[in-house]
């Protein structure tokens, strides 16, 4: 088992503020905000919306973002073709229906693909991956103090 | 580590066809492909056409597929709100350089998920999108034979 499946943070903020800053935060750090093939249009897969659509279920707000830094990612898919398994890293934006006002942002941590698939090369690809978003889950929290 | 990280198969056919072939097989399962907020979009990320115009990079044909069930990924995020980090299940088409004529379909191995997040009640969904994963494969490899 990984010591952390995520790199987390949680905001005093409104959902749609928590998702504002948590893109501007993976941009600033070279994270663009995958949609199918257009890297431009910056928006994310809409979980409530649709299990709402789909199932008729309920839910908080889940938003996942699939965060790709196009220089990690070349050199990671070079490394092993198969890692695109594990592409784009994936950061949810989620209310926490247990404290009201709150919203939690878990990144996927990286050093999950050297668990998964222990290449040479993937740890040095990993170690940079987990360093540039962690610098963008704290970002957001130097924004809260 | 890992048994293996991707369910695969690899089929002797065009990768716009191999594309064609793994939506229809996913669709067959339950899966549908998620782009964005849309899943009626069939789309994927692209990563040659990524790469390619934000580094200038080439590289063999790769697209990501978004698979995801909507029952199975309701009921993953209850069991664990942390588990869209994990969410779309992928699933990988891409050309083998070093085989002319064939492409390589990886989908996610979902006992991932029980690897790092081993909360009660996810190694049942966990085993319910392997075998329509796996279900998934082998009709692609039954279509070429």
């Amino acid at each position: 088992m990984l010591t952390t499946l995520a790199l987390s943070t949680t905001l005093r903020t409104s959902f749609a503020d928590a998702i504002e800053r948590t893109r501007k935060a993976l941009s600033e750090q070279g994270f663009g905000v995958l949609t199918g093939i257009d890297m431009g249009v910056l928006t994310g897969i809409d979980m409530k919306a649709t299990l709402r659509a789909k199932l008729g279920e309920d839910m908080a707000d889940y938003v996942i973002l699939g965060a790709c830094n196009p220089p990690l990612a070349h050199r990671a898919v070079t490394v092993d073709r198969q890692i695109g398994l594990l592409l784009p890293c994936n950061v949810v934006v989620r209310t926490d229906p247990e404290a009201r006002g709150t919203v939690v942002v878990d990144a996927m941590n990286p050093q999950m693909m050297v668990q998964v698939a222990d290449r040479p090369g993937l740890a040095e690809v990993a170690d940079n991956a987990t360093t540039a978003l962690q610098a963008a889950i704290d970002s957001l929290q130097a924004d809260t103090a």
